[in-house]
C-alpha cells in the first residue's frame, strides 16, 4: 500500500468498504475512524491544550497571533465516532483562517450516551466559555456533519438556559434532519463515496442510536431542520455536491432564509461529505476554509 | 486501500516501494514523509506549544501532571525529513511514560543545510533550556535514527561550549556511524523493510548530503560512534532486531561500555527501524516505551 495519495476520498472509500464487510468489530471501526484526520495537513503555528470546560473535556487549538474571537467546534462522526484529535487539524486550519481560537468539544458518543447529553455538553462548554469572560458577540459555533446539527441545537439549548446567541454559525456538510426524507439521499447515492453503494452504512441506524428507543426524528433539539430558525445568527453552510446529505444543507438554508436569517450556501461541485478535511493538500478544501475564515473573521473578536 | 492495518511496517514498505520508483519528486517524498507519525496512536492528555527556543523552533509536548524533568528530543528522518509534528505523538508517549515534558527540536534539514548546523541548533536549544532555569540534572536527551546520533553529538557540542552534561540518553535505533562499515548492513538487508531490497535508498547518499563535499564520515561530531565516550551520561539504547542499523547500536553500546558508561541495550527481535512509532497500537512499541520511561524517570526531575 502507498500512503502517497491518501486523501479524504481514500478514507471514505476505506470506511465504506470496511462497513460493507461483515463483522467489522467496534475496535476495528474505532481504529479506522481514528485515522480520519490523517488526511489533513499539519496546520502549524497552532498550539493545543486539553482542558476541562465546565465539566466537559475540550481541546483548545490556538493559532499564534490571533484576536479575541473563539470558534466553539462540534466535531462530526455520526455521534458514534470522531474526537477532538481527529478534528484538531481541520479546526486548526479554520481557526487560522478566521484569526481566532478554536475550542473543540469532546462530547459523549452513542450508543453509550444518547440524546440529549451531547447538546447539553456542548451548551455546558459554551456557558463555561462565557463565564470565562468571553463575550457572546466574539463567539462563533462550527460543526461538521453530526457536529453541524449540534452547532444549531446548541444555540437552541443555550436559549432555553437564557444564554445569549453566538455571533455566527459555520456549518460543514451539516446533518440536521434525522428523517433523511429528501431527494439527494437517493439521487447522490451513486456519487457519495462514504454512504453510497456498496456501503450498508445505515443513516437511519445512526439516528436511532442517537435518539434512543423513545426518540423522535423530528425533535428540533435532535433535528434542527425542524426548529424555529427565527433570529438565528448569520449562518454559512458548505456542502459537497456529490454527497447524499446535499439536500439537508439546501433545505436548511431555504428554511433559514424564510425565517429571515442571513445565510450563505456553497455547494462545491464534485466534493464529498466534509471535504474540508483535505485542508493543506487540496484546492477545494483550502479555498473553502479560506472563505469560511474571511466570512466569519469580521463577525467575531 | 484500507487504512485499517496501517502500521509502521506498512509505512516503511510504502517508503521503500516509493523510493524504488524512479522519479519520486521532492514534493512526493515530503508528502509521504509527513505521514510517518500517522501510525502512532494519539497519546492524549498531552498539550503542545510551538516556541522559539533560543532562535530555534521547537515544540513542547507537555503531559498533564508531570514532574520537573525535561526530555530534549531530536527527531529522525535521515536529516532530510521528519519534523516536530511527525514525531509529536512518539515523543508524547515517551514523555508520558517518563512523567516529564518533551521539548522537540525543529532543526534544519539537508540538503539546504549541512553539518554542523543541526548539532549547533540542538545545542542552542539545550543552552536555552538551561537559561530558563532547568537544571541539567533534570534533563535527558532522546533521539531516533538520525536524531539518536544528534542526541550524542549534542552532548559533545555542549561540552565544547562549557555546558553541563544532561542526566541521561535515550537512543532509539540510533544512527551514529556514517561509514556503515558493519555486518548487519548486509546481513539484515533481507529483513529491513525500509532500507532493504528492493529499495535503492542510499544510506551513503544521506550521509553525503549531511556531511557536504568536504565532510568526514569519521568526524565525531557527525558520527559519534568515533567519539571519545568517556564520561557520557547513562545511556539506554533500543534497536530492532530486523534492521540494518542493528550493529550501529551494538557497536555503540560496546564502545560505551569500554569507556565505562552505564549502558543498557535492548535488541527487540523482529522489529524494524524506529519500531516505537507503533506506540498505542502494538505491544513491542508500548512495552519498549514503558521501559524507557521507567528507566529514565528516576534519573530526571
Amino acid at each position: 500500500m502507498s500512503t502517497l495519495v491518501s486523501t479524504l476520498d481514500d478514507h471514505w472509500r476505506a470506511t465504506n468498504a470496511s462497513a460493507a464487510e461483515a463483522g467489522l468489530s467496534p475496535e476495528e471501526f474505532a481504529a479506522l475512524n481514528a485515522r480520519w484526520g490523517d488526511v489533513t495537513a499539519e496546520p502549524g503555528a497552532v498550539d493545543y491544550a486539553e482542558i476541562n470546560a465546565g465539566g466537559v473535556p475540550a481541546l483548545w487549538a490556538v493559532p499564534h497571533d490571533v484576536g479575541g474571537g473563539v470558534i466553539v467546534c462540534m466535531h462530526g462522526g455520526g455521534f458514534i465516532g470522531g474526537s477532538v484529535w481527529t478534528h484538531r487539524k481541520l479546526f486548526g486550519h479554520l481557526a487560522k483562517a478566521a484569526g481566532a481560537r478554536a475550542l473543540i468539544v469532546e462530547y459523549h458518543h452513542t450508543p453509550m450516551h444518547q440524546h440529549p447529553v451531547q447538546v447539553d455538553q456542548c451548551t455546558d462548554v459554551y456557558g463555561w466559555l462565557l463565564e470565562q469572560g468571553v463575550a457572546a458577540r466574539d463567539v462563533a459555533f462550527s460543526g461538521d456533519s453530526a457536529g453541524g446539527g449540534l452547532a444549531l441545537t446548541t444555540v437552541l439549548r443555550a436559549r432555553q438556559r437564557g444564554l445569549p446567541d453566538p455571533a455566527a454559525l459555520l456549518l460543514l456538510s451539516p446533518w440536521t434532519d434525522m428523517t433523511f426524507d429528501y431527494p439527494s439521499i437517493e439521487t447522490n447515492r451513486p456519487t457519495d463515496l462514504l454512504f453510497g453503494d456498496p456501503s450498508p452504512a445505515d443513516l437511519h441506524g445512526l439516528a436511532a442510536l442517537f435518539l434512543g428507543p423513545d426518540g423522535d426524528a423530528r425533535d428540533p433539539l435532535a433535528s434542527p431542520a425542524f426548529a424555529d430558525l427565527v433570529g438565528m445568527p448569520p449562518m454559512y453552510v458548505q456542502v459537497g455536491g456529490a454527497e447524499m446529505l446535499l439536500d439537508d444543507a439546501r433545505r436548511l438554508v431555504a428554511r433559514a432564509e424564510q425565517a429571515g436569517v442571513a445565510v450563505r450556501l456553497d455547494v462545491v461541485d464534485g466534493q464529498q461529505h466534509t471535504f474540508q478535511f483535505d485542508a493543506g493538500h487540496g484546492d477545494p478544501a483550502d479555498a473553502a476554509i479560506a472563505r469560511l475564515g474571511a466570512w466569519v473573521s469580521p463577525l467575531i473578536g
